[in-house]
């Protein structure tokens, strides 16, 4: 920020800064707005930071299209890092930006998942996600039992630490911990990933991204259930409840510098290759 | 066939039987021909049997748009009896018949994949399958290495027994057992599956069915690999070819019973939900 | 119980039941005692039931050699049924708990892990558990950073949403979900499982049930880890805390009919075998 | 070579070099001898180069007792360097050599494999192993329908490419790429993992290293599997036949630096911890 800021104002560029962020005390020449007119007032977001950074900028601008700059700093879990290919380094950050402003990076849209937890009688919470909805069990000694539903179709009864569902760009995220499948970004698909599952066969599916996915919890002594967006606490799961989850209508838009490639990431991110057993 | 035939004789059927199969010495009103005229001639393949039987059909009429009935008797895998939905058990198989010559049957149609080895120079392979097309170490003792590409574009260098392309109709078939995801049977999309891979980070990746997956085989002491098409060998992959696989445009039209439902037959055969625990 | 405790009476034996256990109101003839006590005066012990049930007796006779016979009934999660090799079903209860207090019943001893959770400075909680102990993330959305030392020997920094220490019993249990092996329950071995590991090579290792495990958790944002032993809550373990798991030196003592086969109860509880898929 | 022969020679080192090993024309002042006698004579060996050298070598002197001094060079898959504890790089070769011949460094005892091959009636072949024994599918379209047991004891009917019987040496090699845990390499365990199992809660076992492990084919259409210790070809396994494993008696020994780290390898060789995913 010590740079970036100087930098900025030097280019004429107003900036934002939300309400809620920290600032270094000799930050000057920034304009603080609430959280809620971020979307609405900015033309570019930058989000410097690592997991967190990223995916709660994502949220605050999901509904605008807003485009995002990720730059990757501090400690990144690989994981999120190729989710959000954020392959700006620190030490690019400058001509990114420039870039950036420019118009010159590429814009490469994902969807985001919406998700409505209907709770109690007349309660509904709703959320996005960039990378995945997950249903999981609150206390950790006591595993959930839960139905699954495509389109208003049973799939299965499942018994385990919860579920997963994650876009393709999430797919390289918490879904791949429990055994998911690499999605390729553009592919119309969800995937939907059980949590250490007591049944072995219980396996992750990929389905349509125009598909609706509901999750419903059954009766249990000691049942409690959570659900996140993108590791954002959005509420309980009570049985009787239902957990909805489908493809937003919004999309968001994040920016890449032209060489940018999705394989050379994921084999960096992954030690993939050849290369990495050789010294 | 000894209930079938007569059935269908007393239906004023004409039953076409390849030259190729056995049968038992009085079975009559049967006409013989050869297997390459069969997709040409046939308005409905019956395929009584289990996966080597029902994969052999699907060659068989492949690019011909006949509608497949498989019926499932003896012994079927269940990996190839989910990829095939053959719900049809031998106890249906006579109404079940009697409904795909009324028409009354749904028609499912799947995408099959075609395979393209470049082997020796000038020398080229061709093949089709509607579960998977493998390329695996023909010694046992050897594993392989070999580099994959998506629409020319470099993914990564792998090391081990071999990799699968699967349709979504084989996700649930060879690919499955490889740590793949299940793939619902309408999603255009194909899996790239590494078999026994050395890095552990080396996963299952989902792909556009309009992906064209190429794989080369780098030069090692020893090295040997197959080609199979949905378990039929199409031949050997040496340094220096290129196996190719993309989404045929050809297609292949199975019949199922109109209370067919895809995901029971997965809980059927996966053996999930709370049932099966239960006495 | 309504068979068994009339049983029980005419046989002469005196029933001790828990305070805190709750029975029909017609149940005579029995002993209420408090649980602590119960392990000092108790000769045998029979568990009803399912999952809690079978490990909270386990619990309650954990140091006092009393030997333990389980009758599976209602819903018993397969995971836990292989545990135990509990292969004595409802119908089977009368026979077996004639020959268990004739002394006619297989004692099958297992080791039980201990646990010492070091938690804020001078506070420290211990635990039995016969299956495993388990260090967990609490909030759903947040992964744990944490470390393991085996025998004070620094093995590795994780990433992921916590990790099991479990026995050969509880090899088929909670770890068995998370990608650990099936491990033979007389073999003298634990095995260290991550869960949900956010590097994909993070995998279990089997070591010397006489080794003693450390787990340590890093400072992180909101980190909150919760340990259990056999699904009961033992504590929180925050950074600079330790939990500590060793085998105990006590040890419990299932009873088995005579003709109790520990592979054929996994055939059947895993669904394994070949005639899982005919029909 | 070009630096260690001339070393050794300076050492008054006898030099000997198996009869069927190249050597560059200017390799003086080294003795030939048949690899048959290779055992018997040799106090030391080194074993320069990668997977096939190395586990070459171990086969060499698996009976006698002949300490073991690997050097890392060129390409080695991790998972054999894992085995091996090769921590000696090629920079610190001659070191290592002047420290293995003033018997400085650690000897650390493993255990081997003896698998025993039934074939057809009255043949018999034997061989050793380091890593495993693997019974796999020859013909790559074909699965393999087989039965297991473990001290006479039927454990499971399985169907799918094959399975591993590994030592804990071998635990990081092949088995670690079919999901089998890591055994750390003290333990008297043998871990039996299937190959691509159609079965998905067909796991593997650890057992312990005093079992016998058999292995027996079942009659399919087709079949072929092949038996190999160590990647090394020992013949076909036929319906009929019957593959025995159990640990030999003879044990290997190899040599160590003083500061050699198990954990700390394994960290390197699969990209543990955090500072992987830093930049």
């Amino acid at each position: 920020m010590s740079t970036l800021l100087p930098h900025l104002a030097s280019r004429g560029v107003q900036v934002l800064v939300s309400e809620k962020a920290m600032l270094a005390a000799d930050a000057t020449a920034v304009t603080r707005v609430p959280e809620r007119v971020f979307g609405e007032r900015a033309d570019l977001v930058i989000a410097i930071g690592g997991d967190g950074t990223l995916l709660y900028a994502a949220r605050l601008v999901a509904r605008h299209g807003v485009p995002l700059l990720g730059v990757n700093r501090g400690r990144l879990g690989f994981l999120t890092d190729v989710m959000f290919l954020t392959d700006v380094m620190p030490q690019d950050m400058l001509p990114s930006v420039d870039a950036a402003l420019a118009g010159q990076l590429d814009a490469d849209e994902r969807p985001l998942l919406a998700a409505q937890l209907h709770g109690a009688p007349g309660q509904l919470a709703q959320g996005y996600a960039l990378n995945d909805v997950v249903m999981q069990k609150r206390e950790t000694g006591r595993t959930l039992d839960f139905e699954t539903r495509i389109n208003d179709h049973y799939v299965n009864t499942h018994d385990g630490d919860g579920i997963i569902v994650a876009s393709a760009t999430g797919s390289t995220a918490y879904a791949l911990s429990c055994g998911g499948p690499i999605i390729e970004p553009h592919l119309e698909a969800l995937v939907i990933a059980p949590i250490c599952a007591h049944t072995l066969s219980d396996r992750p599916i990929v389905v349509s991204a125009r598909s609706v996915i509901d999750v419903a919890l059954l009766e249990r002594p000691d049942t409690q259930a959570q659900v996140t967006c993108d590791g954002a606490v959005l509420g309980a799961l009570v049985p009787g409840g239902r957990l909805e989850v489908r493809a937003a209508t919004e999309r968001i838009t994040l920016l890449h510098p032209a060489d940018h490639d999705y394989y050379k990431l994921l084999r960096s991110k992954l030690h993939w290759g050849r290369g990495s057993f050789e010294r």
